[in-house]
């Protein structure tokens, strides 16, 4: 089968096509092709046992979704968009890069015209809630964004089940908790505190966390966020399993940065502790303050979506991943 | 002030417009200025104590809504809608006028870049829910439509809501139970069998009835309709009083057929209850089956929104409104 990956020069797009190369076949079916996609031309993963194409595309412009597709890709999962703080700065670009090009893909899909009803795996996020929220969270809540990110990938949510229902595509969207560790450098995201006060001080390098020890979020590591979507290309593989509804939240762990910090503890030590610098920033301590902390995922346990069973689990799989079994002294 | 009505030429814009020219004001303000647009020219209200003008416009079409916010309405209420059946027959057309006319409404208000901030009354529908449901559906429970117009509508939301957040508009949307007693001929709607038991019997005429008695579902009368509107309006001019979730499902009526036929018995008697002939439709009773049947709208009673008190006075308010108080013998 082919299958086309958007964002694919992104930390997750770039992990989940070495996956497909590791694995060199999703679910049952071989693969014979990958089509690898983003504003930025992607890497190409080493050793692919199948033939392998890049593409620099806008999806948002015109008939750039249409030559997307011309080779009818299998599988297409759609990954691309711009994260929440740019979304949130430059208010054009979210929509139309979020809402525009996900709309452009779904649209040039329909028209085909020549029954191509493609398997297509939406990168949804948790962000589509917005406080006030029950603890935890079920599966039947109201999406009420409190971002332009979280609207714009609610709305492609509700193109998602309406493309599907009508037979256009067979859909599941994923809602992905909070990503960490995120290798790489710091960025300006209000949740990169999440990720910096593990992955610096195991570089030996200060991090600085600017919440409370007390809060609490939802996530998942770069390894289970490649399992969740492998595993969604799966059950879109299998549409009846899923029925009407086919947006689903993610399971994850809540975890409390204090619990992040004696997962260090546990693995690096109190020297790895000692590089977290505690620099109280009320700003983001607001917006984290509207983020949710805990879900009820049980339709997705229900249908095997798996998660990392600790904190712990996600360090060592960043050691593991990221830097080569090496931490810093 | 002034005010747009979009979607004019309906039932429910029509009442609307008859109901400022009434009232000659809106909340605490004196209209100075109605605008009706529509598809086709709307109907001029009688009498009206104002200045009015009629336009008629699409709104998806290039600088529509550009010219008809051009004057600067203080206050808008979007009821331009492709209704249920014709969304779900003609896929285009319903993405075409329900969301991308929307959407350009509030693309041309956002950039007009001179303070512009009207306030928007948005008419969504209870269609933006999806069995299976608990029973009554709570306030926050998850919008899973199950037609285009219902997702068409729930898009919609969610932008009334991003752009109320970011400041571009004062909006709130009203989820709209189902409306009878509907005046006029019979319609394809697969709802319209609940308003033409009651309305075609007491014009003499026969009605079919293609569900079981004890089919329940949530009803507002056309009087109700209007006063949510003209409610909503004094809302978005106290935006603090509505918070970030600013769509909301207006209370109603929870009646099955049998009850409005007993309500029809008792103030028209057992010669108009004849005139229901029951001649079971399987299609019909199947997509009847998946719509929501009763409501807790605690937020909107909570916010001073009130509905009718009886089936009763639904009937009465019908025969007031549109027989002129005569009932066919």
């Amino acid at each position: 089968m082919h299958v086309l990956i958007t964002g694919a020069a992104g930390m997750i797009g770039r992990k989940l096509a070495a996956q497909l190369v590791r694995n060199s076949g999703l679910g049952e079916g071989a693969v014979d092709g990958l089509t690898l996609v983003d504003m930025v031309r992607p890497d190409l993963p080493e050793r692919a046992p199948f033939r392998l194409i890049t593409s620099v595309t806008d999806l948002a412009a015109p008939q750039a979704a249409a030559r997307l597709i011309a080779d009818r890709p299998d599988v297409i999962f759609h990954l691309a968009a711009v994260v929440s703080g740019e979304a949130e700065s430059d208010f054009e670009k979210g929509y139309r890069v979020n809402l525009d090009g996900t709309r452009a893909l779904l649209e040039a899909i329909r028209i085909a015209g020549d029954g191509y009803r493609p398997k297509f795996v939406f990168a949804s996020s948790i962000a589509v809630f917005g406080a006030p929220f029950p603890d935890p969270i079920p599966d039947d809540f109201a999406l009420t964004p409190l971002t332009s990110y979280g609207t714009q990938k609610a709305v492609c949510e509700l193109l998602l089940a309406d493309y599907t229902r009508l037979g256009f595509i067979s859909g599941i969207g994923i809602r992905l908790p909070t990503i960490v560790v995120r290798p790489g450098a710091p960025n300006k995201a209000a949740s990169g505190f999440f990720s910096s006060i593990i992955r610096e001080p195991l570089a030996g390098r200060e991090a600085i966390l600017p919440v409370s020890d007390d809060v609490r979020h939802w996530f998942a590591s770069p390894r289970c966020a490649v399992g969740f979507l492998l595993h969604a290309a799966a059950l879109a593989l299998a549409p009846a399993r899923l029925g009407p509804r086919v947006n689903l939240t993610m399971p994850g762990l809540c975890v409390s940065v204090g619990e992040e910090i004696a997962a260090l503890a546990r693995i690096a030590g109190h020297k790895a502790t000692a590089r977290i610098r505690r620099e109280r920033d009320p700003v983001v301590a607001k917006i984290v303050a509207g983020w949710p902390q805990s879900f009820d995922a049980r339709r997705a346990l229900a249908l095997g979506f798996r998660t990392d069973t600790s904190f712990d689990e996600i360090i060592r799989a960043h050691i593991e991943d990221e830097l080569g079994g090496q931490i810093a002294g």
